[in-house]
């Protein structure tokens, strides 16, 4: 039998609600993935993300896979067995990063931070006075686990000027917040479709600089992995020599989806798109704290497009999600790791950042708290008043 | 500005035409990874994609990620540093096993067969003898790049009464031709979703055998590959212990169209489908021996679903493809490697194998032909010819 999902409103830390025109443009006819007209079409992809990412990168193309394959591809293609990396940690991802690492041989030095705060640039600044020798610096810009933005500009610079290179995760930052590749000097970045491009998920945006194009073509060894091998993938996405070597099929109608949410992106603007962002965020904000809950994460370090809510003593935190899923057909995420259980992480992300959300959620908050017995009201109200004080 | 591609008829090795069912199903709503009614969907899947492979394995499920991630995740799961792998090379498919291997730390043996040819069983037991030691058999069961069909059940039995695991390509058979996993006693298989299952590139369907299955869960070293890593994998695709852990973000609307496109699959029948690909085949063939043009594989070795052509004496064959492409928009395959210049691959693959697709390649190369010089005509008819013949 077919299968037939719910419409369901995505506010949980990704996928995100998906722009129609982009699911439309994925229905359009499959063509072949040598074909003249796929070339141009690639074409257009590479310059569409290096809009996003704010680069003049030649190496930037999609990943044929989900953000952990993103993840994978920067760290197998710029390491190589017994190099040395600084990974910083403050939520799921930098674990991964540590996972990536010790299995292709090489080394980690964590630096940790706790789940929910920024990255401390001064325990940065140690861990790499006593590893100078470390090859990489990497590091996740915004913490899909916890709802945290650290300072990225500041780690690529540190990162720079100890002649290392920087690899950042911004999975869940590209086109919700500031993302300013070329000028941050940031060397190997991935991302991911599903979050703030409000594309379905499987892709992971990915760009390299010049001069980690020039270690990658320079290694010593193979890429562990052949599907990853960007020396390979570069052939296929064009080396600038204006020929095509087959490497693996892309995901054609996967690339059709990307490309409508990138083109939405800048029909809308990088800067107005993440003033939307910011605006939803202080909407959401306003009304829950008007019905007495508190974002976990500090005012300057938190991510507008992902908001970590402390779950009030008493309440089920599962219930409540359970509540909103059956009876408003709405999602939000759970908490991971030490905060499972104590947070709720309410994602305002790309298409799904919008008013009518806002009010969706807050009002059905409301009642799942209610059906706890805890009366609360006024959250929509507090909303709106942001909304109109930014005239809308 | 939105990309709208042109409507092709996709008759190469693939992608090959996509049912609009499964663009439909890719368009409905996104939802959650763990929403609970994904959860179904994803039994579901498990259970049409044993239909597809005819096995009982629990570990079946597919990859996030096209073919040759399929590829690498037999190779990085079922292999550890140091293992030896005898791997049979008829074609592309082979060689690209080899860099697996090696990129993993193992060693290859290979068994080498001309391109367009079987696999030599004897060559293959020679090499078991001289290497009794190897962990692993692999091989292509159809080989994408010459339309070659290997016997895969008798490789799998050499493989078990060696005590080694085979690892089988089978990303043009499944759908297409007989893939019977447990009659045949296969360990560690890939397909991909862009042949003849005839949904959209950028899946790979596996299935992975019990006794695999518990080789890889008693590794002695980590999977290089945490993407890829089996042992993960499972926890979120289900461990029969009723728990699901996040490993990274399904591809929600691809996973949609594979689950659709199997379900059509489903309904016809496997039996119905083979069927369908030997006399859409068999027509193509007539109409192409009608016309001069012959095929280049033996009989008993032919792929019904990928047939490849003999480029008559004289004939530009970029031309020609050139002249399918932009006069009729049908898209047919080069030849690869050694064939090059020698041979067009035409797929005759799920969706795309029935009798309008056959008429219409048939028609455009005698006027591609005729372009060249080469007056032929007749084809049509001789394919008509076999359906009648056929009752249809």
């Amino acid at each position: 039998m077919s299968f037939y999902p719910p419409r369901r409103t995505l506010m949980g830390p990704g996928p995100s609600d998906v722009n129609p025109r982009i699911t439309n443009a994925m229905a359009r006819p499959t063509i072949g993935h040598l074909d003249p007209v796929f070339i141009e079409l690639m074409e257009e992809l590479k310059g569409l993300l290096q809009y996003a990412f704010q680069t003049k990168n030649a190496l930037t193309l999609p990943v044929s896979a989900p953000g952990s394959a993103g993840m994978e591809t920067c760290f197998v293609n710029l390491m190589e067995p017994g190099d040395k990396a600084i990974i910083c940690q403050n939520g799921v991802f930098g674990g991964r990063m540590k996972e990536n690492v010790t299995r292709l041989g090489g080394e980690a030095v964590m630096v940790q931070d706790d789940w929910g705060s920024a990255i401390d640039l001064d325990k940065v600044r140690e861990a790499i006075a006593v590893h100078p020798d470390a090859k990489v610096l990497a590091f996740v810009h915004a913490e899909t686990s916890t709802g945290v933005r650290s300072d990225a500009e500041a780690l690529c610079r540190l990162a720079s000027e100890a002649g290392m290179l920087s690899i950042m995760d911004t999975v869940t930052g590209l086109g919700g917040i500031e993302v300013a590749i070329d000028q941050w000097g940031a060397d190997a970045v991935y991302s991911g479709s599903q979050k703030c491009l409000s594309c379905t998920p499987g892709l992971s945006p990915l760009t390299i600089s010049d001069r980690a194009a020039e270690v990658i073509r320079n290694r010593s060894h193979p890429v562990q992995s052949w599907f990853l091998d960007l020396n390979l993938v570069m052939g296929y996405w064009g080396n600038g020599d204006g020929k095509r070597a087959y490497h693996h099929t892309a995901p054609i109608n996967a690339l059709y989806g990307l490309h409508e949410a990138l083109t939405i992106l800048k029909e809308e603007g990088l800067e107005a798109s993440f003033a939307r962002h910011r605006l939803n965020h202080e909407a959401l904000k306003a009304g829950l704290e008007a019905i007495g809950l508190s974002l976990v994460v500090k005012e300057e370090d938190r991510l507008p497009q992902l908001n970590l809510v402390s779950v009030p003593e008493g309440v089920d935190e599962a219930a409540v999600r359970s509540t909103l899923l059956n009876d408003y057909h709405l999602e939000i995420g759970a908490g991971l790791g030490a905060l499972a259980g104590k947070v709720w992480r309410i994602g305002l992300m790309g298409y799904a950042s919008n008013p009518t959300n806002v009010r969706l959620c807050l009002s059905a908050l409301q009642h799942a708290l209610a059906a706890q017995g805890l009366e609360v009201n006024g959250a929509v109200r507090a909303a709106d008043a942001v909304y109109a004080a930014a005239g809308q």
